[in-house]
C-alpha cells in the first residue's frame, strides 16, 4: 500500500465542509478506489470559531492559506476560497513553488490567471486541476480533456449558471417579471455577494472561457468572451419566444471558426424541443459537438455541497492513482494565443423594439434592415396603449456585424423608442 | 519527446477502420494532447483484401490476431473483433501475458470474462480499458471510474440500445407494429447478425454488467441480469403508455440495495417528460446517481464509425497520457461477490391483459391481485369485437415476488387469455 495522499484544504465555505465530510465518511471506499489512504492534514479559512458541521480540532489550522499551502506534510493544496486575486492566487502560486499538486474550484482564478498558473505548474511538474470550476457536480472537465481528446471539437455550449437559469425558468413558468424572478432567487440565497457575476453572465463566461481552452487548445482568453446578462430580458421576449417554438437561455457558445475564436455568454432563444430548451430550474448543462464522436449532453446539479464536493474529490482521487495530466489538455507552452473573433457565425436573431406611433414607421425600420443585408424572417406589431408600438422581428441568418450596422441606422429613422432588444437564436 | 505509443488493431470494421483514420489524420493533435506520437505498427482482419476505405499497406499484417497481440513492437493492443469467446479472448489474454496494455470495445468479452481478465492485466501489470464497450462514444466508464469516484453510487440506468430505442421510437411516431418496425431497422442495417442480442436485451445487458461492477465495487455479474427483450412490447402499450404521460423504453437498471444487487434489462415505462422518455431514434442514455452528486445524464451517439472509435482513442490517449487505472475502478482482488437480488425495489407496474368475456371476470383478476397483497391504482377495460376484452391496470408499488404471486394465481381463475405484459414503471 502507497503512502497516503495529504490535503490541506483552504476555505471551508459550503463546499470545503462537503470535501471534509466525504474523506473522513468514506475513507475506505476512496482507499480501494485508488490504493492510498486520503488524508486531510491542514485547513484554513477566515473564521476558526464558525460551526461547520463538522469536527476539525485533529487537523492542523492555518490562518495563513499561503502557510498552508507550502507545509511540509501536504501533498496536494485544495483550494476553495474563491477570488480571482489575492489569497487565492498567493496560495495557488505557492504551492506549485513549494512542489505541491493543486486541485481548485475557483472559476474566476483561472480565467484571469490560467494560462500564467498552467505554465507554472508545468514548470514545477506538478498537476493543476479544477473539475469543480465548471459546472458542479458534472465531469465536463474530464470528458472534454481526455474522454473526448481523440475529437477536434467544433462547438461547445451550455447552461452554466444555476441562478440564471432558474429565474428565467420562474419568469416562463411563474409568469415573474425579471425582479420578481431576482428577488425571490435572492431570498433563496441563490445570488452571490455581487449579483452581477451570475446575472451578468461573468461567472458563466468564466467557465465558458476555460472550457474553450480545452477544447480548442487556446490559452484562456476570459477577455474576449462576448457577455450579455439577462438584466434585459423580459417576460414579453419569453412569451414570443415560447410562442415560436423557443425558450430564452443564458447561453455560453463557442466555436473555433476560420476567422477566429467565437465565445459569447449571453440570453439565446434555444429550440423549446432540445436538451437544452428542456433544461429547467437550477440544473446545468453542458454540449459538447466533436467531429467524431458528434454531439454529447451533460446534465447535472452547477452548484451545491454535494455535487461541488464531488467534483474535488474527482481532482483528488485522479492524483491519487497516479493520474498526471496538463491543466488544458495539452502543454500549457502548446496552447495557442487564440484570434478573438465576435459572432462572425451567421445565424438567425430576435429583435423587439417600441416603434413610435408614426406612418410609415415600421417601413423605416424594414428598410435599415434591408440597407444593411438583414433580411426577415417575421415580423409582428402588438397591440398597444401608449404612443409607442411593440414590434417583433426574427431575421434569416445575418452575421452580426450586418445586424449591429442595421441598429446603427435605428436612431437616425426617427421611429425607434429607446434600445432593441437583441437575442441570437442558436440552433442546437 | 516519449517514445511513441504503437498499436496493434485487431478488427478492421468500421471501428477499427475509424481508428485507423483518426489516427492518420489527427496525428499532431494528438501528439500535442499526450506528449507521443501515436502510430500503427499492425493490424489484423479476417480479410486481408477488402477495401476499408483506408490504406493499410504500410502496416505489417498479421492473419492471427494472437501473433498481432504479440508482437514485439506493439504497445497497445486494440481489439475491435468481438466474440465473448474465440480469438478476441485468445488475442487479449495473450496481449495482457506478453505485457502490452489491451483497449477493447468488445462488451460481451467482458460481461463474460471481466473478472478474470481484469486479474490478469492486474497480475501482468497493465491496464485493461474499454470506453467503447459501453455507450458508444459517451465517456461514460471515465465518468463514473473517475469523474464520480467520490460518490457511493445508488443507481445506474440507462437507455443502451440505440437499436432497440429505433424500433419503440418508430412504433410510436410512426405507428408501427413492432414487426414492421423491427424490419425497417433490419433494413437500415442496425441489427447485429443474430437480432437477439440487441432486441433480447442481451447487447445492452453486457454494457449494464459492467457499468454496475464499476458503480459497487462488484464482480461483473452478467449472468444475473433480468434480461427481458422487447418483442412482446405491442403498439397497444406504447399507446396506453403515453396516455398516461410515460414512453416504454428498454430500459437498463441497477442498483445495490440491502438485499443484494439488482441488475435488470426490459421494456420499462418512464415519464414522457423526464430525460429519459424524451430520448428518441438510435441515441444512448446514461443516468449515474450518486449520493453527493444527485443524478448525472449523458446522452450521445451510442453506436456508428466515428463515437466508437472516439472512444477508443479516449482510452489510448490516457494510456499514452501515462495514466494506469484498474479495469473497474478498483483492484480486480477487492471486488466482491455481489448476492443477485431479483426487483427487490417495489415499483409500481403496467399489466396489460386479454379477459375473455365472462361474468366476474374483472372482479376474479382484482381478487388474484388482492389475495397477493398488489393494490391497484387504475384499472381500464376497452371495447372489444372478439371473445376477449383487452384489460389495463396499473399497480400501486408491489414487489416483483408478490405481482409475480398474482400473476401465478392467474390461470387459476379461467378468465386470463394468454400471457399478460408486465412492465415495470421506473421513476427518473
Amino acid at each position: 500500500m502507497s503512502d497516503p495522499l495529504r490535503l490541506g484544504i483552504a476555505g471551508l465555505g459550503t463546499v470545503g465542509a462537503g470535501v471534509v465530510k466525504i474523506v473522513r465518511q468514506k475513507a475506505a471506499l476512496l482507499e480501494a478506489r485508488t490504493g492510498r489512504r486520503i488524508e486531510i492534514v491542514a485547513v484554513s479559512a477566515r473564521n476558526r470559531d464558525k460551526d461547520r458541521g463538522v469536527p476539525l480540532t485533529q487537523y492542523a489550522w492555518e490562518d495563513d492559506p499561503v502557510k498552508l499551502a507550502t507545509r511540509d506534510d501536504v501533498d496536494v493544496f485544495v483550494e476553495l476560497m474563491g477570488g480571482s486575486d489575492g489569497p487565492a492566487k498567493a496560495a495557488t502560486e505557492a504551492a506549485l513553488k513549494a512542489g505541491k499538486d493543486v486541485v481548485t474550484a475557483n472559476k474566476a482564478l483561472l480565467a484571469h490567471h490560467g494560462q500564467a498558473l498552467a505554465e507554472l505548474a508545468e514548470t514545477e511538474g506538478r498537476v493543476l486541476r479544477f473539475e469543480a470550476a465548471v459546472a458542479g457536480g458534472i465531469p465536463v472537465i474530464k470528458a472534454l480533456t481526455e474522454g473526448l481528446a481523440g475529437n477536434e471539437i467544433v462547438r461547445v455550449l451550455g447552461v452554466m449558471n444555476g441562478t440564471c437559469n432558474y429565474i428565467l425558468t420562474r419568469m416562463e413558468d411563474g409568469g415573474l417579471t425579471y425582479e420578481e424572478a431576482f428577488a425571490e432567487a435572492d431570498g433563496l440565497g441563490y445570488l452571490e455577494a455581487d449579483p452581477q457575476l451570475d446575472v451578468g453572465g461573468i461567472d458563466a463566461g468564466h467557465k465558458l472561457s476555460l472550457l474553450a481552452a480545452i477544447a480548442y487548445g487556446t490559452q484562456v482568453d476570459f477577455a474576449s468572451v462576448e457577455l450579455e446578462g439577462i438584466g434585459r430580458v423580459a417576460i414579453e421576449d419569453i412569451r414570443q419566444a415560447a410562442d415560436m417554438g423557443y425558450r430564452i437561455k443564458l447561453l455560453g457558445v463557442s466555436r473555433m471558426t476560420g476567422r477566429g475564436l467565437e465565445q459569447s455568454m449571453a440570453p439565446c432563444l434555444v429550440p423549446a424541443t432540445s436538451p437544452l430548451g428542456q433544461l429547467t430550474g437550477g440544473t446545468n448543462m453542458v454540449v459538447i459537438e466533436g467531429d467524431q464522436v458528434g454531439q454529447i449532453v451533460m446534465r447535472g446539479a452547477g452548484a451545491g455541497e454535494g455535487p461541488t464536493a464531488s467534483a474535488v474529490l474527482g481532482d483528488v482521487l485522479d492524483i491519487a492513482r497516479g493520474t498526471r495530466l496538463s491543466t488544458f489538455g495539452m502543454p500549457a507552452t502548446l496552447l495557442k494565443k487564440a484570434k478573438a473573433a465576435r459572432a462572425t457565425t451567421p445565424a438567425p436573431y430576435y429583435l423587439r423594439m417600441a416603434l413610435l406611433d408614426k406612418p410609415g414607421a415600421l417601413a423605416k425600420v424594414a428598410t435599415a434592415l434591408g440597407d444593411a443585408g438583414v433580411s426577415i424572417n417575421r415580423m409582428r406589431q402588438y397591440d398597444h396603449t401608449d404612443d409607442t408600438a411593440p414590434v417583433l422581428i426574427v431575421t434569416h441568418k445575418t452575421t452580426r456585424a450586418a445586424l449591429d450596422a442595421a441598429l446603427a441606422a435605428f436612431p437616425a429613422t426617427g421611429v425607434v423608442a429607446g434600445e432593441p432588444v437583441v437575442l441570437r437564436i442558436e440552433h442546437v
